[in-house]
């Protein structure tokens, strides 16, 4: 561990700043998003009026829904991202790799979302459905790396031990992101349209589909922690 | 509650991510409004005299107006966010999912201000401006929802009690925005150039039209402090 | 104060919060200057050849300059503020809004400098130069508003006494760069390409031309302190 | 030192805030990258098929590989900002300047990002390639100031005093970058194409080729430790 070569007195502030960093990155990733909803150019498309901006708008509604999308996306990660860290208390130079590799695959969200904005209305295409897909699975790969890293008990970064069955939740719940996306990018080639409402179900799958998951989690962590007190007893 | 699976240690610093991401947030999005504001191409315009640069700037000065009002706009959000978390003491993944959408509704503000500046000169439509407002509806009810929730007494999320009269001043302050918006909106079918700077009253019924209420939940709070005081006596 | 009605545990955090905005919004500025040095496109410009892209980005040197200097002033009002903030100890709701209307003319310098950029070849053109220098001279006006309002010792925000002798350097030193551009602007009408590199002279006034007043400024603040601690004894 | 003027109980926050701003450049700058990888235009390109998307994008791969280097670089040089800053416990008006000098260093690295990007297929053209160096080399340079001025026995900046191995490391590890980047740029005259994947070396050489030198630094800082102590006892 580098971090072992800097004084006690500092660490704390540095995985903050670490912590910080990645926020930074997160808040301009979802602010960028909204760069590619072009303004719709008044002389370029000859659009003078109500109805010819409601007629434009309207066509390029699909571009809204993947805005929508996008945010919640980046949303969910970044609140994941909260989550694993809350439980951190230190971090390795490994750590802070991996942490950039994963925002890596953050940032090129706003592209894949710009891509697939731009080709909506070609639905008869896959590619940019499929890049922004495998663009989501990376995300959802790397920050499921990121959760096995941090909670990893031999690496010791944590505040607390945390039971198998935390760790395993989290694990499921960042594989639910990048599944749904496979699921619907493969149910495009049948429904194109359809497929795009697909990852609504994410929420309603992360929000009521964990419960078992959660409870089983929260009930073997306070089986640890009463042990851990009989032991101390 | 997800939080209470974290170490409290912890409590303090996840809270302030949290708020300093919205920061984040909010710091790009009221940037990004400049970029709103085109450089005027020399080339494309034929621009080549301070006389040709003038007659530009001065012929898009509604688009001046525009971003003066949307810096206001998005300078007061914040500074009610701010308010609003310096009574906070904790949060739920409930409230930070409110708190994305009331972002989300921020990080349009960009978007539907670059629509009304592009549009500005075309005063016989009524779309961009009907957009740009019902964005600042949607900001507005947000934040009352984020107000609401997070003042609600039974979620104990606040530092201290407040009293129901300074919930209250909260709830309008958040409303007087949408409203005045709804009204210029509805003013601008008559008046088109003059209701765009209806918004300027903002300000003064905020900072005049609030006086008595303010004192009221004052001198509510104050005898709520005296009463505990009492009771702790 | 508004703030008086947040719990005292909160104080210090919403202090540092209003700040961290601040540095946002500086960060952001600061680096959205490069957005305005376009990437040459070799299509539109048909440069296909080292000696084609020399010649386009020799031509546009001034540009460069203009990049730089205008980062120089960010980053020194950047400096100001982190400076200004070092005494600090408390806000109002005032100082809140003041702050916003800083920022809102450093949110303005990245177009300014863009205007300057796009029409620095036309050194005929004396509009583009005026209005980045209305730009900086409101910035330090600003600047020089909100250095008396935080200093006022009536407010009582700062965190120790400081002398009259550096609240009145302080002052000089926010007026250094508007006062530059201002003798800048009118050497432009002579000298239009020498009246560029004049701003090179205002780290050299702010570094050695202040040297006095700072001694002097340095010795009040001790003789405060001495006499103090002689009152304490 | 400037900071001497302020109170004790604001130096940490005013090192923190200085440190945090810097990060938000970092953070604006690794993100703005995206924005030089254009989605490509369906009407201007003719794109309307997965088959001419495809082409387009396989054609411009050298894009994506110079937007990883790109992260990759501006990653390192975040993790080094922060490794040094672990260190650091004070700050001087010099010091604030010369981070400043150092981000503007970054902050021209989107720019000349793009500049290769946009000239990546023109592979006889060596301005962009040497621009784009020259300002890695411009990075790693000040880097390299500013870990001398830091590390610097006589200014006392550090939290505890570090072995003259260890600086000696952080100086070779600031030069690696520099290094491979002007050797790759010399190749490039040879190998146009083969120069552009030589900056995959630049982890490898960091991660192994320092083993030896971080061991020594490790075993010199350590010795240093036990003769404080037995000085101490």
């Amino acid at each position: 561990m580098h971090q072992a070569r800097h004084d006690v007195s500092r660490t704390e502030f540095q995985m903050e700043r670490f912590i910080l960093f990645s926020d930074g990155v997160f808040a301009i990733c979802i602010t960028l998003l909204v760069i590619e909803i072009k303004v719709p150019n008044r002389e370029e498309l000859n659009i003078f009026s109500d109805a010819g901006l409601w007629e434009y708008l309207s066509k390029h509604a699909l571009i809204f829904l993947g805005f929508l999308i996008s945010f919640g996306i980046i949303g969910h990660y970044w609140t994941v991202h909260h989550r694993i860290f809350g439980y951190g208390k230190g971090y390795t130079s490994g750590l802070i790799w991996l942490n950039l590799g994963f925002l890596f695959s953050v940032v090129l969200l706003p592209f894949s979302s710009g891509l697939l904005a731009e080709y909506a209305s070609d639905t008869h295409m896959y590619l940019p459905y499929g890049i922004y897909a495998a663009n989501i699975c990376l995300t959802g790969l790397m920050n499921c790396w990121l959760w096995l890293y941090v909670s990893s008990p031999r690496r010791n970064l944590l505040t607390h031990t945390i039971s198998a069955a935390r760790i395993q939740l989290g694990l499921y719940r960042s594989l639910v992101v990048p599944l749904i996306f496979v699921l619907a990018f493969l149910i495009s080639f049948l429904l194109p349209l359809a497929s795009r409402f697909i990852p609504i179900l994410i929420p309603v799958i992360l929000h009521w589909g964990m419960k078992g998951l959660e409870r089983k989690a929260d009930l073997k962590d306070k089986d640890a922690r009463s042990e851990k007190e009989v032991y101390a007893s």
